[in-house]
């Protein structure tokens, strides 16, 4: 029987053993996809106690609190921080199985250096320890220094000024390179209530007047500007449904001037629009050399009465089963006519979608990067060991394995660089199996190099990391 | 290698075994979704012989022989139990990796000690072995005593007037509670060709003369409250497809109106009237502290032909491939929204469902209960060993294990009764894995508590079992 | 650690490697579905080089070169067989767990004899040693009969005039008998806008004038009856989407009359115009005995710039998730309604479809065949180790493993017979590991019996080979 989080924690073969300890564990951390404060950075904000490091924004552990009948009182709610972590200890405990349960404890034992299971019988034990640690000057920088991580890039709407990002960009004491990530989610979104104010607010911050389709695309060309400057290597959508239209421009235009007006647009209209826009910002994005993500298949706030109690964001989202596979490809091909196609990343929350995004990906590569378009890692209801052993063995089934460009946190919270480490054990045990069941040739030194690529070289070679940063 | 079917089946590590033998093989069963008949229990029938037993209802053993060829004469037309008995033998042996294999063996096993394996070669050893064990007295009573079950839950229309409940409640001889379940899926599907037949019943057996949808409502109102005096804890919707219409009152009393006067309903008004019946039903199965069970995504009588001559329920039935899960999201949102969401188990015949519903069911959690709203048990063509496993360990991976109300037989056969063994087998050994790889502390005592939780004490305390029955 | 293809390879346990040695690996091979030209076999054609082997059709391996950034000048461009090879090389090493991975070292060491790792440093080395074998004599027959195949089903054009297959047939050297399938899917497209030349060229080859749906089916009828002499035992479709409507008879003329007179012929008569054709074919196979193969779920030409650039099946073709699960039970539900359901075998490339296949399978089997309808083999995106084991799991799960008729390899290739070698190791593994497991008793003669039936004696006789050829 293996140690309970032991240093060959998911390590089941020697094969494993050595790609992680010689290979993986030794690579920088390229965290390209993630929702951490710039302006806490900048801070080097501190914390009082771990439940509030732990508990105060990171809904993956609100939800593990609802699913184990905790008031929420005890997880938004008025409760104090202590109470609270006692809630969460009991909740944990019960999570047999559940990867929060080992991120959990590897962050206790990498930052704080506790190395004990969180019961309810060590909470208070847990609790000093970890608080002390915090008081002693356990803060973000200090947090990201630990994790030995080189890139990090945030998420950002383009009607942020990125003041935070330019205060870090002329701080020269912090050795990682931060950089912001285009979401123009609100810009898209015109069947949303709020998008006309967005719109305005998009004026101001990018100093166009917005009064058709080809001054936001002058607005939003310019704010791309901006994040460009700054290193953005990215955009990421979340296109809870893949839009399919042709982007025809004068229903687009329509939909546009309709909106501004206060009328409602229909849901062809609106097809058209983002349609319309989405190709427009591909072509952007191609021209700047950025990536763009694109992560499908999300019910946002399912619960109308959490959401108008405690909005969005807050962990009640939920998975949308797959049904519109072929619109994803439709827009693949739009761009791929158009010669728009800029490298991307497709996410799906439903992990049914595995094979097909594959494949999908395989559909439409070049020779222009390898591994082109992606089959993007296993995240958000998926960063489990059987998800994210699922989403290798199928890239390595009907992909090439070699050419990913491996995990990303998509975290709230400083502490989380651990699912770099969680991932790359999945990965190196992965390979190793292959290597102990002689389904691949003993070459380790072959494979560390191809496990070195996966955490590391294909990331910061597709992002362009270091070049022109 | 280890033995077939021997006392450590299915227990591949020492934690699995300790799991086992020591805390899950000890708890009762409470068996809270089954399909056995009252009446059975109440005459306490015996059986002529094994082929009676097992092939006089069990349509999951019909699906089987057919798949091997059989003809129907030797399945349920007018062969000989004995000539059955030997196309069954034939077709079973052929299974290699079926759970009826399994369930089988481990029924001969502990029901009439038999320990061979069935073969062509046994099979008149074990016909004449298992006959002898009937003939001496093993009928109905004696197999529920031996399988140590502390609650069965059958599954009974509204118009079942219960007198065998009534009968069996009257009866102290018995020491298992045996309760009906609810389950009003012919007074829902107002688009069956049956409906109005069904509502005249309604009205008899309820006394209530159904003229409007508030009487028919009045009418099942008094069922509920004649199954609750009964004991019964749970209702249960057959929900092929999820009606997913705004309740709207005046389409669903207008559907009412054209199908009492024989005029044809539409799809929209069918489905209005849906939406509405099921979400009073919630309303009042959340007042009666009732728990609702839905099952969805299931395509009944698939085969006209085979419907046409050998009916309902006879082993055709199919699953019904995943396509309108956020129907689901929805009618949650609308009974949450109006406050009526009971506690609710979700349950679809396409395990590609797993994710989704283990994440769906964390978007309606409350404080009320653990897990108030579960993914329910893998059953019904998901209920061999990859399909249980791949349910625990999804529900393991995005919920918390810990709060599982777990198995049920679906079964007609007071045999399989082993289902809940096979179950608790499986689940000892998903937990024992976890603890020999490393992944959650060595802590068999605690591990225990939680097994036995999964097995027996979240049920009970989930329908309210032992508390005012 | 067990060697890289090893004589063991994929066989992880005793009963896994008794079965492989012993009863699997002596059975002859029928590939019953494949690719292959049937004029290579008549002209016993010969190779220049490794690389046109293995790189001139085959689009399995453009697709991972594609994968990993290859430039289409080394894959279908003007490069020379030499630069191909080494991009090839290059490609396969960094696809560490792909299938094809295997087969081409399972290629290398069955058929050249050359057993060492395919890596940047022995290509050379690799090149000379398999191409000194091809000009020894290692042409298509030889190939063959290393390979110890009784079978070939080949797939065929209606419109195909089968001259080579009539040459084969009067060619007594070779041992193998080869017949045609025939796949009639361009008669079907008639939304294709080649169908109505299509239409001319069925007319010249059946010597019918076509100019109505009867003599449409009477020119079809002639071509299976021309197939039928010579040997053709099945047919094969490509419903990239399963037509669903009832086979209206007007409907489906008015689509032949308008496709006829060049008129656009909407999706409604389009459908109903397959139905009623598809319905027809069936008849017609159910009269010949021949087995009737659907594959579904398929994104032909998804990428429009690399279709018009190099053309369909060139390795684009993608995966389409499986939307429409329910046509195909009523497609099945409509032929057994009128008694013309012939022996069926169902596929879809979305591998989320492999419970719902297998189950209705069984809702629609007959005693005039052991699994006369089949869930079929992993092929096609599928065919690796986690596909045929998934498959093979979910048809031992729902239905009787013992009763499949095993693998194709629909290939291009004449040394894709390696992977039935391949699929054979797999199920040998999946066998023995249920007898090591203890959840099948440790009678290896018979389950050698049953391995032995799904690797041939199953396809044999559901086939009807060597009865009438």
């Amino acid at each position: 029987m293996k140690g309970f989080l032991d240093k060959d924690f998911l390590l089941a073969t020697d094969s494993a053993k050595k790609l992680y300890h010689e290979y993986a564990c030794k690579m920088p951390i390229i965290d390209y996809h993630c929702h951490l404060s710039c302006r806490d950075i900048v801070e080097d904000k501190k914390y009082d106690n771990v439940a509030e490091v732990w508990l105060s924004h990171d809904h993956y552990k609100w939800r593990l609190m609802r699913n184990n009948g905790v008031d929420e009182y005890y997880i938004t709610g008025g409760a104090s921080d202590r109470e609270k972590w006692y809630k969460w200890v009991e909740s944990l405990q019960r999570a047999v199985g559940n990867p929060l349960y080992h991120w959990c404890h590897m962050e206790l034992k990498n930052y704080f250096g506790y190395d004990k299971p969180l019961t309810m019988e060590s909470a208070d034990e847990a609790w000093d320890f970890c608080n002390q640690k915090l008081a002693s000057g356990l803060g973000v920088r200090k947090m990201i220094e630990m994790s030995r991580v080189e890139f990090i890039g945030t998420t950002d709407d383009p009607i942020d000024d990125l003041t935070w990002h330019k205060k870090l960009a002329a701080d020269n004491t912090l050795k990682v390179k931060v950089a912001p990530t285009f979401r123009p989610d609100k810009a898209l979104n015109i069947d949303n209530k709020d998008w006309k104010q967005y719109m305005s607010e998009l004026s101001r911050v990018s100093g166009v007047d917005i009064v058709d389709l080809a001054s936001l695309q002058n607005a939003l060309s310019k704010r791309m500007d901006g994040f460009d400057e700054l290193g953005c290597r990215s955009s990421d959508h979340g296109l809870d449904r893949v839009p399919d239209a042709e982007g025809n421009l004068i229903t687009a235009q329509r939909a546009f001037c309709k909106a501004m007006s206060g009328e409602d647009v229909d849901a062809h209209e609106t097809d058209a629009y983002k349609s319309h826009l989405l190709t427009w910002c591909a072509e952007q994005y191609a021209d700047r050399d950025w990536v763009m993500q694109l992560h499908c298949n999300c019910v946002r706030n399912p619960n109308t009465v959490a959401y108008e109690s405690i909005g969005a964001d807050s962990g009640f989202d939920c998975i949308l089963p797959s049904v519109d596979g072929v619109a994803l490809q439709r827009l693949l091909d739009r761009l791929e006519s158009k010669k728009v196609l800029p490298k991307t990343i497709l996410y799906s929350l439903d992990s049914n979608d595995d094979a097909f995004l594959e494949v999908l990906a395989g559909s439409f590569q070049s020779s222009k990067a390898r591994g082109k378009i992606q089959h993007g890692a296993a995240w958000w209801f998926n960063d489990h060991k059987q998800g994210i052993t699922r989403q290798l063995s199928s890239l390595a089934s009907v992909g090439v394995l070699g050419n990913f460009v491996g995990m990303l946190t998509d975290s709230r919270s400083f502490l989380s660089f651990v699912r770099h480490e969680y991932f790359r054990r999945i990965l190196c045990d992965f390979v190793g199996d292959l290597v102990e069941r002689g389904e691949y040739p003993c070459d380790i030194s072959y494979l560390g190099k191809i496990v070195e690529d996966i955490c590391y070289y294909n990331a910061k070679k597709y992002f362009g990391i270091g070049e022109g940063i």
